[in-house]
């Protein structure tokens, strides 16, 4: 396979506390922030507490979730009185690590999320870039404690709605379970370890190593499935299943038990087999999501190396 | 030992939602309150949800904690223009389902909580109180599928700042690990079963049976030990150790490891041998609680039965 060629890198954002009570990514910002990290190698590292407004009252958002402001429509919308601070935030953070689509953008945008669904360390990305997911294998063979997943979301980048869109490339590092407002030391010690890695990679890059061709797994989103609900006030009437429960990315196949009802019934599932995620997501009741599903699909990397 | 007796139960309330983000007995309630369920054989049965606005919010609580406001000095304070919401939500139900201290007080309050630390089923209680014992004892043989705890806060009963406080007896019935905003089928099912059990006993009791002597363990609180925090900013500078994570009632002796700074470093324990609780509870950063320590006693409990 005939190699690809990428520019040297120069700017790096690391971002945390996008969502304000995901707390690996601020504890970690805090972290960087004081022992000024600003530089790793040649490198020139931003790091980014996202949404510092959020992060002091420890809720996801002060008036809307940040993560859903990143599309250009929204960045490029005029600001008035009524516009909530999240997209006043996302076209500072914009103006700061971007423009989105533009050659003053960084060159790697890094967001680090939580969630309490059982998903381990997985890397969430949109379009299909082999930078990205030369970095998803290099962590795969890297990382011993915990098995590396990629999920992408099939959305063309102007309409893509999260951080790591701004960078020219970006993902965001999704791990759990940890509940909200609280800090596990097993996550951050995990989260900390693949953010090393990253950096370690990126030095061989810039150094002229080529990342030799190869195979990766992704988790491609299909849909989402809600939560049984009253048909009148909208509340939940069943809990995910004990089954699925903890079950993230074990095949879900027609007949298994999604949903229990607060009065004892079960919910079966009744479609295609396909890979949950984001099962039990505390920020996605409000979403009416109750799981993402999934079809698992296989890439080949060509060989990449720096420019020149 | 001579037996014990207390006259007949008529008046039981459940109560949730005390914390709006802990949601089995959020979710119990609403349950609860569709079925109808007022009536337990003999028993009027309350069911309340205690906190609507913050369930609404799906926060702990809107303006200050409702589940600090039941001190009789509290419950007994004038109402203001500045009287926070859960103050006036205390009162109010204090004279529902109270008043504290007075004949008047339903005979037994039960009050369903969720925590994030690994505790598993735990009834946390004030005084020495049999009757709770006993219930205690009899969740303890019927229950299989958990280890059921007891915890006992030694403050005096007009000192209590809990909702279980204000029944003639009470308890509180702890769960976890559950995120906040989230509902697990297993820890719904659990409680479920618990809740069941005690409707069980308090038939059985009503019907003259006699409650043979017995012992039971409790966990007494001792003292409660803080986050290692930065002395200009207040910010945690350590994570619970992933030792002591998710170890809640494993003795903790001189030498463990209790936190790991951000920085690496692992700070020891350096005190008498006792049992840890509340580990990582996402609630209690606020209060600057990282755990709660513990001795065990062991109780011996009279017989007890129905007056006359």
């Amino acid at each position: 396979m005939e190699s690809v060629s990428f520019p040297l890198l120069s700017r790096v954002a690391i971002c945390g506390g996008t969502h304000g009570n995901e707390m690996t990514g601020v504890y970690m910002m805090r972290h960087l922030q004081k022992e000024k990290i600003d530089k790793i190698g040649s490198v020139a590292v931003s790091t980014v507490l996202s949404n510092p407004r959020a992060v002091e009252v420890c809720r996801r958002y002060v008036e809307t979730d940040l993560n859903r402001c990143f599309t250009e429509a929204l960045l490029n919308s005029p600001v008035t009185d009524s516009t909530p601070y999240e997209l006043r935030r996302a076209q500072e953070l914009n103006a700061q690590i971007g423009p989105k689509g533009s050659k003053e953008a960084v060159d790697l945008l890094i967001d680090i999320h939580n969630t309490t669904s059982n998903m381990g360390l997985c890397l969430i990305f949109y379009s299909i870039d082999w930078f990205t997911l030369h970095i998803l294998k290099y962590l795969q063979s890297k990382m011993t404690s915990v098995e590396v997943r990629a999920i992408q979301l099939d959305i063309p980048i102007s309409e893509a709605y999260s951080l790591e869109s701004v960078g020219k490339h970006g993902f965001a590092i999704e791990v759990g379970p940890q509940p909200n407002g609280v800090v596990r030391a097993d996550i951050y010690n995990m989260v900390k370890e693949a953010v090393d890695h990253v950096f370690s990679w990126l030095q061989e890059f810039n150094s002229g190593s080529t990342f030799e061709e190869g195979e990766v797994e992704a988790y491609t989103l299909v849909k989402s499935i809600d939560y049984p609900r009253n048909p009148v006030t909208g509340e939940i009437t069943a809990a995910i299943h004990s089954q699925l429960q903890d079950n993230d990315f074990k095949l879900l196949q027609r007949g298994d038990p999604i949903f229990l009802s607060f009065s004892g019934e079960t919910v079966k599932y009744d479609d295609e087999d396909l890979y949950p995620f984001f099962v039990n997501e505390c920020a996605y009741y409000e979403k009416k999501i109750a799981f993402h599903l999934a079809r698992k699909i296989k890439l080949t990397l060509p060989p990449i190396k720096v420019t020149g």
